[in-house]
């Protein structure tokens, strides 16, 4: 296997987008014929459906961007049902040759984060991610356990920073010695990027950085030269192309842009609602991811490297 | 049903022990003849040797404690099959008439903390805890989704405010207007915890604070008056009765001190592993159960509720 930080940016320049496609299914926003209305309470019959439309979002997206994002919270939602469809939807992804970032945004201490990493990253792990979303409160010690995990599988993972919510700053803009917690954890993560660099020049170690805050996330990517940045909150949170502009290095990698809602339920929204609708969900899937791709294309440094 | 904070109240009254039990099954550590050596890869077989051991851990503890924690990564590392045990486990130890603590340090924002409340937070949730941990990072706005469920479904939280690992202090131990972080989170728990309150005078909203800072401890009971603690770092993690003694409030409650390793795997350590040995594997974890409960007792205020 390939360092993971190569493997992400050898997939990118393939697929020729950094584009990242959220998979946050929702029993309520589903196509119509996924769920009969009678088993939307039925855990089994959502995690189903959750698999069935995971799956087609996957088919819709694997010939056009090269990373996917399941966020476990809404397959935890259904209880063991919903973690049987979550390693399916994993498996699916994997095969039709997408890079997974799981966000879990886990950690604990000592042998207990030690078991998250080994439940999480590598291929060869009980889930078979190629990444993890991971929380900092918990300290450097916290850390270490995933980092040696991703030494030893190839894998990776993304420290959150600054988040993309309203409410991010309560502890994360709070100064520190003349510097928000946010910065002091920047610190952090690019000594551990560049301890884990690869052939590209980025490490193993990343960061999420919220598109919602375009002058923090400028700063960040200059503070952390070796983390690759995985951005949300583009889209349906608010943020636009030009937003994230400032997450990528000069050469147009360093980023990977989240969109979830926007892309996977295109279908309920304009202008695809119009042109598709729920019958056509995943050709409403293909063309949001497809516009998305173009706006990033045309009005960040990503358009440098697909000229 | 009643309030979080008054069934934990009542639960260690009517058990006379403030001791919470943590579920951390590890197959390296289990007893003899619950997993056999060629099935120790084996991730199905794994989760039903870990189903087994904690459904006996529970039978063994149910008529000394209150409270289980069960331990969501070392259920996760084992994949789907895990989560399946994990479930079994929680069904049994709530029909035993314990208490459910998870423990999985969860939280996101937005509409994803509110599917991780909706997974976890009371009886009637896919999971059917009675409480859960959750990580501060993301803010005040993701802890809300949270908060609400408690309300609605009489269940707790447990935010991480001072780690017992020896990194904790990383982030969590820096200034922020002279006070360290952990304290500004200390402040949204009370905060939180006074709107939550219910009869006992504590709220659904708790805080996680490590045993193995005693001093902490102490002052964090102070500035939090409306919030259960749960109380990490006994035993195995070196924290004796004494250091947790500042935990509780004057009457004996405001408290639960956990302990897994030290009671869930007593059949392996002094003195329990010459009386009892790995055949009497639960013997030796009631025993352990037991001299803990007689040492909060004679060295904490918890002695106080039952003289």
């Amino acid at each position: 296997m390939t360092h993971f930080a190569d493997r992400l940016g050898s997939a990118i320049v393939g697929k020729r987008t950094p584009v990242l496609v959220g998979l946050d299914p929702r029993a309520k926003s589903l196509p119509a014929g996924l769920l009969a209305a009678e088993d939307a309470n039925n855990p089994v019959a959502v995690a189903n459906a959750y698999r069935t439309f995971c799956r087609g979002v996957i088919d819709a997206v694997a010939p056009l961007a090269a990373v996917v994002k399941p966020q476990a919270a809404f397959f935890e939602e259904l209880g063991p049902a919903g973690m049987a469809a979550l390693a399916d939807v994993i498996v699916d992804a994997r095969e039709q040759g997408l890079l997974v970032i799981l966000d879990g945004k886990r950690n604990d201490i000592g042998s207990t984060a030690e078991a998250y990493a080994s439940a999480y990253l590598g291929r060869d792990s009980a889930w078979g991610a190629d990444a993890l979303t991971v929380s900092p409160y918990l300290g450097d010690d916290s850390l270490a356990p995933f980092i040696e995990r991703c030494r030893t599988h190839d894998a990776g993972i993304f420290v959150l920073v600054k988040t993309s919510n309203p409410g991010g700053g309560t502890f994360q803009d709070r100064a520190i010695d003349g510097r928000p917690l946010y910065e002091h954890v920047a610190e952090l993560v690019e000594q551990q990027a560049a301890a884990t660099s690869a052939e590209c020049g980025y490490g193993a170690v990343g960061a999420v950085v919220g598109a919602t805050y375009p002058e923090q996330l400028t700063s960040l990517r200059m503070q952390m030269p070796h983390a690759w940045l995985l951005v949300p909150g583009y889209g349906a949170q608010g943020a636009g192309a030009r937003d994230v502009a400032g997450a990528f290095d000069d050469s147009g990698l360093g980023a990977i842009v989240n969109s979830s809602r926007g892309i996977i339920f295109a279908h309920a929204r304009a202008p695809y609602s119009e042109s598709y609708g729920a019958a056509r969900w995943q050709d409403a899937v293909a063309a949001a991811a497809r516009d998305m791709i173009e706006q990033l294309k045309s009005e960040t440094p990503a358009g440098r490297l697909f000229p």
